[in-house]
């Protein structure tokens, strides 16, 4: 904060909270904030009602309820002081920050994501444990999925979906993420909803799934994506070869992560070699995301971000192709920067394979 | 947004955006983004991965796509022109209310709910029916609750609180929003998350569940709160004698909420029977919350809002009473306002039923 020239933190909702306190907001209408000042105390000001939901940490904070005819915008306002610059939680609800500024009309609000940022995006010894945990447990129901345990064929994207959330929490995770399903020509919308839509055979289908295993206060994210060929047939050719291309381009963005690389450039690996296979159009987003208690955090592996990485940087590799109406590929690792090299956490089979389910 | 001097609307993540169009926008980094300008058309700014999602309504709005190195907040900037005044989506993350003050410097920001809530807050008749569908669907798992059909003792908070939500959705809802079970001394913290601890006989054991069921292209939420006390056995007269009490503040503030009564009149009535009874620093929330695509929307019925109620108004009546560390109740319906009197669309017993589970 002393860098940044930031005199308070103001933390809401989501994973920011947790990280520093063991304590996650309710996502309500009621406020609750952590007041954290570089040069003072700390204060949690939680609802009167959600005060016997924190677990005391008298050594870091003060806990501060306020009543249901209080005003906590107030209450944060005063604690916050005259602070000339705040840092306030990038998830915090908009109508908080509206009401914060009419309160503290001299203060200039930064997202609090300068601050948390950083601290976030470097993984030590222990989380990237977790982290393994999950990806390893990801990893057991993507087995299971290209071993054709997963009944495929003639069920609904929904409910292949609902299965593989079961297997994740069965496997270990605390809750579901997402699980997308997406076949035929659905595989060809990156952030699919799973639908009603039966899966046939001789289709692929692309599921994209994670989910979060507790550890200690906060939990750590898995997230992988395999592509399976259903029927027990071969795929066409022409799908072979765009797969062939993405598995290259997926395993060449993975080894091109070691320490010092701009994160950019693992993404400009993927696309150079799908573009100069013809397939640059249908590769529409970027490379992948830094991972952690979110599913999607510092860094990002994107045209634009000079940033290099660094040991303990841990990220999604998950570049894909797509044509709309027809079909579509990811295949998507996590990956730890380190001294030794990339360290890929999943290591399910990256090939396409062909199922009987 | 003409009343209240509003030249532009912006809606992100939340129940606002579905409400109005139809599509829901994920919870993700990536800005999703209705401009919806006064005297202009419409336009939903999307992530490109993400536009596949979107069903289309030419009618409502343009799409417009945004690409990985874009910078969405310039597009949304660029498309609500220079309006001096915006509403911005209660629930938009922080991260782009930062953004967007720096990319329009000469907007003022205001709470969408100023535009919104009054519009959410009024139910029509499909959107009544809506809810009592899904307040009959809760009351069936009430009503299962006081049958003796969900098994408690022995069984840990945790437990029984996924086996709640497994019965909310075998009765029609398709998601879970909560499902609090506090046993005993948990009991008296109102927004208990279920724990590991044992139900033990001869205790309270208060549940307070919902979840959403859809209806179109949103969906409407249910809400319902009910004790019961365990082993079969009698409970001591102290807190029959609390249970009582609140069975009576909260049958008369239904009653009490009549078209034209002010929201904390309503309040009033709960909290005076509850404080005449000696029990008045043991109720400390308000009495209740609007619902409807939101578990917590306009109108409160707390101390200060001063709004009359309205045909079409549909909120909570929960009065609770609290012991630290002893026990607690909370007895909850959702009632809708009109011009017959109060609706009160649960009917699961109200009594303190005894379980022999």
């Amino acid at each position: 904060m002393a860098e940044l020239d930031v005199d308070v933190l103001l933390l809401s909702v989501g994973p920011d909270l947790p990280y520093l306190t063991g304590y996650e907001a309710m996502p309500l209408e009621r406020l609750t904030m952590l007041v954290l000042r570089r040069d003072g105390d700390a204060a949690l000001v939680v609802p009167r009602l959600e005060a016997p939901r924190v677990t005391e940490r008298p050594d870091l904070f003060e806990v501060v309820a306020w009543d249901e005819t209080d005003d906590p915008v107030a209450l944060v306002a005063r604690r916050a002081g005259d602070a000339a610059v705040a840092a306030i939680g990038d998830r915090t609800w908009a109508r908080f920050l509206v009401d914060l500024g009419a309160s503290m009309p001299r203060t200039r609000f930064r997202k609090g994501s300068e601050v948390m940022g950083p601290l976030r995006a470097v993984k030590d010894d222990a989380e990237i444990r977790a982290l393994r945990r999950a990806a390893v447990a990801a990893d057991r129901v993507a087995r299971q999925l290209q071993a054709g345990e997963i009944p495929l064929v003639g069920r609904t994207e929904a409910d292949v979906s609902k299965d593989i959330g079961r297997r994740l929490v069965a496997e270990g995770h605390d809750h579901v993420n997402f699980a997308i399903v997406g076949s035929g020509p659905n595989a060809a919308s990156p952030h699919h909803d799973a639908t009603d839509r039966v899966i046939r055979a001789n289709e692929v289908v692309l599921c994209d799934f994670g989910g979060t295993m507790r550890d200690g206060d906060v939990g750590y994210c898995s997230d992988i994506t395999r592509c399976v060929w259903t029927g027990g047939v071969e795929p066409p050719p022409q799908f072979r070869d765009l797969y062939t291309v993405l598995h290259e381009a997926q395993q060449a963005a993975v080894d091109a992560a070691t320490i010092g690389t701009p994160c950019e450039d693992v993404d400009g690996v993927a696309r150079r070699i799908i573009t100069d296979a013809g397939y640059g159009p249908q590769f529409f987003h970027r490379t992948g995301h830094g991972i952690g208690i979110e599913e999607h955090e510092d860094p990002y592996i994107v045209g634009g971000n000079c940033e290099p990485l660094t040991p303990g940087h841990a990220f999604s590799v998950e570049p894909g192709i797509y044509f709309a109406g027809k079909w579509g590929a990811r295949l998507e690792d996590i990956v730890v920067a380190s001294g030794a090299g990339p360290d890929a956490l999943n290591t399910a089979d990256h090939a396409l394979v062909v199922v009987d389910a």
